[in-house]
């Protein structure tokens, strides 16, 4: 069995949004109970993760590490024709994911405690982001 | 067919563990010779990761890479509950990966020649790691 | 169904390869129309990355990038067997992919726009590199 969804999330600009509520309820709605799970971003300035859920500290950390390790604006880069966060964005997607996959065992995703599913947005202006969502198994 | 099983792996602290025996294992346990493995760690400070299996020298200049990249106790860390290695396992997890995909051919996980699955536990102290793996095809 | 194929690549050095064309010829040839499309990289210092596909600019600067945060010849590195781009390679694999898991909607894989499929060579010299695609599903 395969079920299969694109989702549109409209992103208020960069940040981290929680899917893990609309996945898990996809995979539910497929009615598959043993098989896995796959999320698919079909962008390059935003990417998926997979984060600690508890303490929206950990996000603003995470935004705060990928500032620095990848300037907007940074004078090395020459893709600039969308602005300062145009290829800090390419950069910090290559950094993390594209797509998860993730076991499917009694009808949900057999996260762990602490960990959600998360798009992040790397552009500074709100964008509608496409993610496709792949249900397989039994 | 699906093969799915949860191995638990008892780290001894920060550094890398060969996971590669185990889960080549698990692939030839389940017969099946044709399709795809997927390893999946249910925990966001410990991730996985592919890499050259010969010289240990490659784990310890990852390790010196991450400390550099990732520094414990980081000043501009807001989530430290858990100590100066809470956030940065954090940043360490994102940077790697929560799940590898490879796919099975002859009964064993095609790797190449110096590929390794590696565990890299990314705490300071001893942690208890679930691992699902799931094994599909025929 | 299930489709298989190890393809090579000739790289001529360190740099990105445009893989996008190859694999998707290689699920059309399958005729697979609904499933997935995993792509597997069976070495430890070249990867796969989705990245932006049209301007060249962002290849060049994602290059800059890695250059200035994983640098050749790193006195910190202690296995430099192969020379200074040895263990920087294995450095730019780990903080990029080695398998890519792409959906299978009407026989091709759903990539967006902008997205394409790369190879990025991380050594000096030209290398063949082996890259397993499994194409599955109905």
């Amino acid at each position: 069995m395969i079920a299969r969804r694109e989702l549109q999330f409209e992103t208020t600009g960069r940040g981290t949004y929680d899917l893990s509520h609309d996945i898990q309820q996809f995979v539910a709605d497929s009615g598959i109970k043993l098989g896995m799970c796959h999320v698919f971003i079909r962008h390059t300035s935003a990417s998926l993760m997979l984060c600690e859920n508890a303490d929206p500290d950990v996000m603003r950390d995470l935004e705060t590490f990928m500032s620095r390790q990848a300037p907007d604006g940074d004078p090395a880069y020459t893709h600039t024709a969308e602005g300062p966060d145009d290829m800090s964005a390419h950069v910090r997607s290559i950094l993390t994911q594209s797509d998860l996959n993730l076991p499917v065992d009694g009808g949900s995703c057999a996260l762990g405690t602490w960990q959600g599913i998360y798009l992040w947005e790397h552009r500074f202006a709100p964008h509608s982001r496409r993610v496709i969502v792949t249900v397989q198994g039994d």
